[in-house]
């Protein structure tokens, strides 16, 4: 099948571009779900879906559901797409490049007469990143027949409800928990990778082998606050040494496994002062891997690595739960899908997990689901300098075009 | 000589407790230079010190300063006392106890008929904590000669100059930086350790070596933020793991030398999220020995040790000095004079360092001087909780009283 993919490639760098104007914020790309920049967002994505010949709707919790039929009416469908809201002073490329390169995808068959055994159904999803309400997911997990009556009453910054934002959007929210997707073989997302694996590999794509799950917990070292100058290094019960030895520990229990990643990002001391052993440390912890047996052993042996260093200082450690996710592990045969296409490109089947959240994870309730990362600059992301390369936007298409052929549902 | 020095403790244990009404804040000890409880706690120690047989004067700078003539007029003086003015919500012993058993050791003399031949003053110094001013050691820099004019413009926090305090207060403030003291042949201080050395080795007394010397440093680390999910463990550049592993090698340097005390009283890292890795890490050292030069030598091993880990971690490391503050050894006769009524009284004559600053720090510009510190419970001080046992009060009296009878100047 020759598609001029060179050419959609390019269609589809300019419409990112063009894209990025559709902002609640000029001078910034912030696009939150169900803003009026949103809905300027949803009408030219429905406009570029309808004229590929696609049937349009926007769903009832604001996804922009595109469909372009196989060889038989009512063929099971591989559904494409990714999000299309942002976080606040966003780069042009989360989210949104998977979304239209979806769109992309159809726009070469219907360009080139193209009908596959299977339909297309590309999807904009309306709510990834949860910046506007409480909950995050919200498109996907209605999507995915996942949606709970309660998150409908999730309040944005002004008091406004999930429920009354769909319904001023011109919504029925009363249809949202079950706007499920019907007929989905399965779902496939095509996104920026948002870490710096792929450059410091040299390489442009990776087939995503799972999305990680995360632990979360709050550690706090308690030890005895006393005069720096008069309390002799032995006799010193000193919470912020106690602190700096758990978190080397922590980051070589980390090193030390492929894949898991450990993370110490908040850290305060108390009291505070220059001439003061500190008494109190607390420090937040975040693993993450994509195996949860894995990354539950780990956060046991940190948590037993920290008592250990605790009670050799004579300190107190506590370690209390925040937050838990189950990783996703991508389907085997969406997986092996994306080597098939690499490969046949010429390219390595570099497989990698992600550390981040993504609406695949959700949607792999619905249907086999699995993830095309691309490479981007620095590994820099929901920051305006977000970037990735015309080169490597065109080896993505090619790629997920070349998925989207072969797929067998 | 005999002197019933069990009677004299008793009465100085009273006089703490009777002393710490003297008070800014009703229910807590807060006495701040030349308020009205620091006038009256001057009265008071005015009237017992007539009461026995001193002349006594209120200096220009609010020092009660009370002599005890020898066998001839004008001998040479053994300067004995300490502070009585407190930190906010203090104890009752810091600085008292030093003051008040100085006028018991003269006490002892006038209640048995004895003039020794040298004279004793006895000085209640007004100013060490430097709460209420911006500078502390008011009193003493003013007996030993060493107060600047440009020192009493410093303000408290109601704007009022320690010039516009001293004259409220019915002081001269331009005598204040001429009234050094004349003919004192040495000085000497009995004060609380404040540290938990003395309890550790279970003994009542020790003699003060040195009053240590500081260095104050703030330590920045500029590292990479980026993602806690997508940045793999070996791509990091984590400040505050780099932060963690330089607070252990300043640990292990300090722990190395004996006598030598290094801590990380504050620690911030930015961003600050828990699910971003930290970025930047800002941390303060405070290093004290009671040797310059083998401070320094630490400091300058801790520089080195700190840039080797951010070399090795591909991150920055700035240190930058916040102050300075040279040692003072402790004069050999007077830790002699203190060793052996130690040893006379059958204790061991145990040295160790004083971590804090003192008062005997600046007059040993002014003449020979030393320090004898007692026990304190849990090593606490500056707290409401600062004790210690009628046994150790009786006993540093006692010391502190045959060290003045066999002072020769």
């Amino acid at each position: 099948m020759d598609l001029d993919s060179a050419g959609a490639a390019r269609r589809l760098m300019a419409r990112l571009d063009a894209f990025a104007a559709f902002t609640d914020e000029p001078g910034k790309l912030t696009r939150l779900y169900l803003s009026p920049s949103y809905r300027a967002a949803c009408d030219q994505f429905a406009k570029w879906a309808q004229a590929a010949g696609m049937r349009v709707r926007v769903d009832a919790v604001g996804n922009v559901r595109a469909r372009y039929e196989g060889k038989t009416a009512d063929a099971p469908a591989l559904m494409i797409g990714s999000h299309i809201d942002t976080v606040r002073d966003a780069g042009r490329f989360d989210g949104n490049l998977g979304a239209l390169a979806a769109l992309a995808v159809v726009e070469q068959l219907a360009e080139n007469g193209v009908r596959l055994d299977h339909a297309i159904e590309v999807v904009a999803i309306g709510d990834e990143e949860g910046v506007r309400f409480s909950a995050a997911m919200t498109g996907s997990r209605a999507l995915a027949g996942q949606l709970s009556a309660t998150a409908m009453q999730a309040k944005d910054g002004e008091g406004v409800t999930l429920d009354q934002a769909l319904t001023a959007f011109g919504c029925d929210p009363a249809r949202a928990c079950a706007c499920g997707a019907k007929g989905v073989a399965a779902f496939v997302e095509l996104h920026i990778e948002q870490g710096p694996v792929l450059e410091a590999k040299g390489l442009a794509l990776g087939v995503v082998s799972a999305i990680n799950g995360a632990t979360r917990m709050q550690m706090t070292v308690n030890g005895v606050a006393g005069h720096a100058g008069c309390v002799p290094m032995q006799l010193r019960r000193d919470a912020v040494a106690a602190a700096a030895e758990m978190i080397l520990a922590i980051e070589a229990r980390a090193k030390a496994e492929a894949d898991l990643v450990a993370t110490v990002g908040r850290l305060e001391v108390e009291p505070g002062a220059i001439n003061v052993i500190p008494g109190l440390a607390r420090f937040s912890l975040d693993v993450r891997s994509p195996g949860d047996e894995r990354r539950r052993r780990a956060v046991g042996d940190i948590d037993a690595a920290a008592a250990a260093i605790a009670a050799r200082r004579n300190v107190e450690m506590a370690m209390q739960p925040i937050h838990e996710a189950a990783a996703y592990v991508c389907d085997a045969r969406i997986v092996a899908g994306f080597d098939r296409a690499l490969t046949d490109m010429g390219l390595p089947a570099f497989h990698l997990p992600s550390g981040a959240g993504h609406d695949t994870m959700v949607m792999g309730a619905l249907a086999p689901a699995g993830m095309l990362f691309v490479r981007c600059a620095g590994g820099i992301s929901h920051n305006p300098a977000e970037s990735i390369t015309s080169e490597d936007g065109a080896l993505a298409l090619a790629a997920l075009t070349r998925f989207a052929v072969d797929f067998r549902g």
